[in-house]
């Protein structure tokens, strides 16, 4: 039924394993007491590279056939995503050719520069971001991989949910954020292969919709000016991953940005974890939606931590 | 030989594992190339009350006889230790009366409050401690619980370098930082039942170098007036606590301020961990003493994470 099987999600796991940290999966009694239900996180803000885009960038890159590998990868991202392909990149011992806007955080390009890719600098638009990949990619052969809108990032990012269910077999929800819905559509995959029956959901920013927007519409709809403190979340949902989002995953849940400030708080005083604005969204959705996880046993993915302690919005 | 068998730690373990955190173990890639060791860090700043202390506590509350427990327990503590007796009275059901000097951090009393304990306020003086103490022994009939020189906090405290052996089983070195020694001589007699051969080091501030001195003099030798950033560490060595370190430890590295802060700053760069000034004092050791641990599997204690982010110290 989905272009992306248990087997794929089962190679790719055992091909990226060697590369990542199986991650933490924490849990905090007085934030299951503020909520309600059992919340199980799975933290890969201490994933390789502070976020779970690690799995998908390196299983893009090995999953390419050697001769097609070797000539580069190159890809457009304002942050994890570079660092991840950059990092992939370097672990095969090929060229990774990064566009970041000129816009992006001086530590993540100075991330990205530090794993030995060549990065190109662009206007922070979408066009600009394209044009400048599709010229790299016919200099220099290069293998363009999307942040998101790719099975094979799809089934790596799947790997994350299919650890937390191996760790917590009982667990009868998941929730996950979603941007442009790479890291959501594996985390259903693995739900749907690894725990059918287990309720899916998401949460989005309200500035940055189009998801929640998709799914009402039954057809991929946009924003026309995404906007919200969770940065990592303001892609468009991708072709790819709504044929899957629309079919198993069960609501959207949309929150603030001032809920998502609040929700980030709360996961460093009780948790002793520093989340970015992104990681924030799913468990700002369940404390905005407290009726809807009651009682429930709910693992939560927990994507990056990557973020400026000295600029912290709390 | 000791007054702490094994068996008191299993039992001890036992007594306190259905309120603790199994702390989860991680490591970094980079560190590792920037130390040339392999390093494994126990994370107890994902501890309950964000720091190891909650497993001295908790079983020193638990170790006393029904009817003296009942009349609760007393303590004096600036920070964690206070949490830790506060939360295990509050789980046994029984009154906690914590003496904090005045100049307590306010998020450090109000998480004390935050437990139900009755909290008293004196001179940041050990002797205004001590009086306050013993006036509520007299009033109460509580027991007193030291922060360290205690036999029932340190097998508590052995319980965490214990859970890090049992994963991590071909550690051949282990560190710890050093205050009053309680976590110390707990990880040192872990590592002495539970990894014979083990090589057993700690770290300590350069400004509170009396556990440093003691080991060097054979005998307690106090620092007139301790002064650090690792705030934690100022305190000085319990005779309990020095009749297991002097013979189970191996070494004691002396870190300067500046070193600590480094470390905290390269542990939340690179792992994405923020800890406090007292929990970065072991990996300071290391990174100062690279020639020590070169090519060794080393085990480090990561203390606690208490610590306010709008007033790092990097």
């Amino acid at each position: 039924m989905f272009k992306v099987s248990q087997a794929d999600i089962e190679a790719a796991h055992e091909r990226i394993r060697p590369f990542i940290h199986k991650t933490p999966v924490l849990s905090s009694q007085s934030i299951n007491e503020m909520v309600g239900a059992e919340l199980y996180f799975k933290c890969e803000n201490f994933q390789k590279i502070g976020a779970f885009k690690a799995r998908g960038g390196i299983n893009a890159v090995f999953s390419l056939p050697e001769d097609q590998r070797s000539k580069g990868v190159v890809t457009h991202s304002s942050g994890n995503h570079a660092q991840a392909i950059a990092l992939a990149a370097k672990m095969a011992g090929i060229p990774a050719y990064i566009i970041m806007p000129k816009t992006a955080p001086e530590v993540k390009k100075k991330a990205v520069a530090g794993y030995g890719a060549e990065i190109t600098l662009c206007e922070p638009t979408q066009q600009s971001r394209e044009e400048n990949a599709a010229r790299i990619q016919e200099e220099t052969g290069a293998t363009f991989i999307s942040p998101y809108n790719d099975y094979s990032v799809i089934t790596g990012q799947a790997s994350c949910a299919k650890e937390l269910i191996e760790e917590q077999p009982n667990l009868d929800t998941i929730i996950a954020p979603v941007g442009g819905g790479g890291l959501l559509a594996g985390t259903a995959l693995s739900a749907h292969y690894y725990k059918p029956g287990m309720t899916v959901y998401a949460g989005e920013p309200e500035g940055a919709k189009d998801s929640y927007l998709s799914i009402q519409a039954g057809e991929i709809t946009k924003v026309e000016k995404p906007s919200s403190i969770a940065d990592g979340l303001l892609a468009s949902m991708g072709d790819k991953n709504f044929e899957i989002i629309k079919e198993l995953v069960k609501e959207v849940f949309l929150v603030t940005d001032e809920e998502i400030i609040e929700a980030m708080r709360i996961i460093w005083e009780r948790m002793k974890i520093v989340i970015e604005p992104s990681c924030a969204v799913p468990f700002a959705a369940i404390l905005k939606n407290k009726e809807v996880f009651k009682g429930k046993k709910v693992g939560v993915i927990l994507t990056g931590g990557n973020v400026d302690l000295a600029k912290l919005p709390f």
